[in-house]
């Protein structure tokens, strides 16, 4: 037996606004940032959970102090206990009622909730000696079922829907995780797409992309109409007539002024048009869908939790769901977004780049590809080429696939020397004292 | 001129717990709490903006933390030049690109947000000598409209729709500010309905709120349904055949389950059935809505900004909608809030109670009456008897009815004595060091 000893947190900022890597039509300087979480026990083995919530700066603080009052509901627990039944672990977090009233069940302390359930997986997915997404694909369908929260589901999905999509899955698990180990997942990348780069680079970048294998490459749109159709055009030429072009707007529009832009573009033939407007807004993205067909609708990078999900679904609003890490409950919200997903047969291609994002979400697609929808097709995580030589478990893409990760784990531990030199100190390491 | 020189923050939270007054069937130990904001300027008046997050105890150092990150946006800005244009003064802290990752507009950091402003309007009012619903209520609807951020409302709401809106209710305004001075706005009570009263308890307190002249009374449901059918029982013996119960579940239910325990409630005749399930759940509310007309749907009080609340009635989820004061993005968020009911044509019965809610939103009510809706019809604020005292401008309810604040400001400061009684230093005031 053993128990939690400690909960240590972190503020840690890279300074990436001095190279505009990041910038887009809503976000045009952004410091990619990790409010950073370590849960300690004192078994002998000396392994901790190491997790993160993703922020671009200003305000990581406040999601540090989120992941603080955590402390209270980990530290003294029964370590086996707890990793023995990780949907008791993510309720007891989720449903403090005082807690509760800063979301419900969404923002900045939603998120604290969710770093602390993938640094629980971070722990017992070490402790089995697996990396997170081989461990959750050999989980019985009954255990992963219980690991979803079905409150305010029901109406969409149930519990033992839940349970008939998994054990569908079950026979073809092993082939598909032999497939993984050797294949990787697919990759697509957004690195060529910012807005602040220059049609050189643009050209040049999305000329690399189709050399270095990826299968599609994705262009920020919708700060100027005029640009957008400049960029589209050179990288439409850069990459070739049949090569998929996904267009992300990042909240930028209403949902006529997204329609008509998107119509405004379709000449270049968009793969697919991602965050035309709020997340919040169910009914907008419904509408928009309908508007720019048969371009599809793609968001969740910044969709607060299942429930908004559930109706993006329902709605007809998303025909491709992009699951995020850090935004939602951990793991097991993440788990039950997948259900959904496979529920409406909508496909997953997760949100990822920021910093360590695409280490910890690729663990989410290939657990979605051996137990979940059992497919490749249409699926590709977002890969985005910063910062990963700060995590101890980097990202390996090659040819354009995620290499399916070997290392214990959930990829989210930075090394000791990263969180040391980056850790906030009101100013930005290397910027001077 | 003048300039803001101090954003003061406060951790205050009283121990409300200790006597369950304001158990229901989702938070049933809150310790009514504020996170407190106090903008402090050089100018000679001495003049003060002082606002607050309401939040129920745990977590609300994390909402003071939020709070913090603001003093950058504020400190040093010229007063008269903000205070002269609020739109932009609530833009320049909603749209800070960085702090929005943390929502977008929504939970922990947007309730901060929301804070700040209405601090801003404290002392905007205070500098006009004027009560806040009396200082907005004689704005020219251009500069009403110039305070509402559209952005993600124009499939709803334009601004020539809310010019129209404003202008139409023009006329009137000098006669319902004479009218409201002289009668108030109605209230209705919650007092009685708390699921951890007694039966006894619960049948005073009806006849209580009946003889003290309060028009409706509300009580909390979704823990147990036959309790529920005996509390109901009781309090309409108490109350009598005509007179308007509310119920209120606080988002204890799925979809099913909430049109299934609403009918098995029928016949009880509830006025509204308040929070049935997730604020999150646009399209449940829409098919609660459906499956137990007559009784209508009521929400808000967690709804976290106009986008949701623009969809609630777009699909028909919510035939009351009842805003809080500190949930959104403070007084221009709720100005876009009251100009969407009216378009849509939905009474306004905020939500309020907790520690200074009634006083904060009985300006947002009064405002609506004088110079928005134009109408007290179905309208009514919910009103506790709780804390009042703490308040240097208390709430006055007499008959039943909220008498309409005179004194300049917000109402939404609080005695430095109690603040200071009340402070958090880890342990409940009055429980002992």
């Amino acid at each position: 037996m053993s128990t939690i000893v400690s909960v240590d947190t972190r503020d840690i900022r890279f300074p990436t606004s001095l190279s505009l890597d990041g910038s887009d039509a809503m976000n045009p300087d952004p410091d990619y940032s990790a409010a950073y979480l370590v849960i300690r026990t004192d078994a002998a083995d000396g392994l901790a959970g190491h997790a993160f919530v993703f922020t671009i700066g200003r305000g990581n603080d406040v999601q540090v102090a989120a992941l603080e009052t955590l402390r209270g509901h980990l530290v003294g627990r029964d370590v086996e206990e707890l990793l023995a039944d990780m949907g008791a672990a993510s309720r007891l977090l989720t449903h403090d009622s005082q807690l509760r009233w800063l979301g419900p069940e969404k923002g900045v302390m939603h998120m604290a909730i969710g770093a602390a359930v993938n640094a629980l997986w971070d722990l017992r997915a070490k402790r089995a000696g697996q990396p997170l997404w081989a461990h959750l694909s050999q989980l019985a369908p009954e255990e992963l079922v219980s690991l979803v929260d079905f409150r305010y589901l029901s109406d969409a999905l149930t519990p033992a829907e839940a349970l008939a999509i998994l054990r569908a899955a079950e026979p073809g698990r092993a082939a598909r995780h032999a497939e993984l180990l050797e294949l990787g997942f697919p990759a697509y990348t957004t690195t060529p797409g910012w807005l602040g780069y220059s049609d050189e680079k643009l050209d040049r970048l999305c000329r690399e992309a189709v050399a270095d294998g990826f299968p599609q490459i994705k262009l920020k749109v919708g700060a100027d109409l005029e640009a957008d159709r400049r960029r589209l055009a050179i990288a439409r030429r850069a990459v070739g007539d049949d090569f998929p072009i996904a267009i992300d707007a990042n909240q930028r529009w209403d949902v006529a002024d997204a329609i008509a832009w998107v119509n405004a573009l379709s000449e270049f033939r968009p793969a697919w048009i991602e965050e035309p407007t709020s997340p919040d807004d169910i009914l907008g993205h419904a509408a928009i869908a309908r508007g720019v067909a048969p371009v599809r609708v793609a968001t969740g990078e910044h969709v607060q939790n299942r429930i908004v999900f559930k109706q993006l679904l329902q709605a007809g609003g998303m025909q491709v769901m992009q699951i995020d890490a850090t935004r939602v409950g951990g793991v097991n919200e993440n788990i039950a977004n997948l259900l959904l997903a496979a529920k409406f047969g909508v496909p997953v291609c997760p949100h990822a780049g920021g910093v360590g994002l695409c280490e910890a979400v690729q663990h989410l697609s290939m657990f979605d590809f051996v137990a979940v929808s059992g497919s490749m097709d249409g699926r590709m995580i977002e890969y985005v080429d910063h910062l990963h030589e700060h995590f101890v478990s980097p990202t390996l893409v090659a040819r354009g696939r995620y290499l399916a990760p070997t290392a214990p784990g959930a990829g989210t531990e930075m090394h000791a020397s990263s969180i040391e030199e980056f850790a906030w100190r009101g100013v930005h390491a290397g910027a001077g004292a």
